[in-house]
């Protein structure tokens, strides 16, 4: 019988998660757009690579989304073989107080 | 005679500062510690290497301050072999409103 072996996916608890990081993974201007998405979803809803508009292949945005995961920007969990992602915002908000909504407001639409 | 030949010292324009190049000016804790240090400094006042408290050799320190440059956060100028730094503030504040203090209030003291 196969074995699905699945990778575990780790989070910085909202205590670890360092400035730097955040404002790393925010620098790129294709991870800022799929945070501006993740951002614009209904409380509740989750986005993953097949569901999310940016002009990348499935590795590259799969590989930006962990660059966000680790830095504690995004939460993600496996449905199947997808991964689901959704913004940490409670978690940002707590640690670095209107951070993710003024990059938001300065990020090019 | 001796000719003192001064690199040119380039600066991007107002509309040109780019909020990924500014992220990740800001994500090395050792520049944003000197952009706090810049931001601390009374209106008019300019800080070098020399006078910056900041734990990394001068050669590092320079390297810093032009990456910090050439993101358009800060102004350098020349005085004799020295350089003199200023934050771009009201560029800044005109480019992206509130970024700069947001970052500054959630970075470590």
């Amino acid at each position: 019988m196969p074995v699905q072996v699945t990778e575990e996916i780790t989070h910085p608890r909202r205590a670890e998660i360092e400035l730097g990081a955040v404002l790393h993974a925010l620098s790129d201007p294709v991870r800022l757009r799929m945070v501006a998405e993740l951002a614009a979803l209904e409380i509740g809803e989750e986005s993953s690579c097949g569901s999310i508009d940016v002009p990348v292949t499935k590795s590259t945005c799969t590989h930006h989304f962990k660059v966000l995961r680790e830095a504690g920007v995004i939460h993600q969990r496996h449905e199947g073989t997808a991964r689901l992602n959704t913004l940490r915002r409670d978690d940002l908000e707590a640690r670095f107080p209107g951070l993710l909504d003024t990059v938001l407001s300065a990020a090019p639409r």
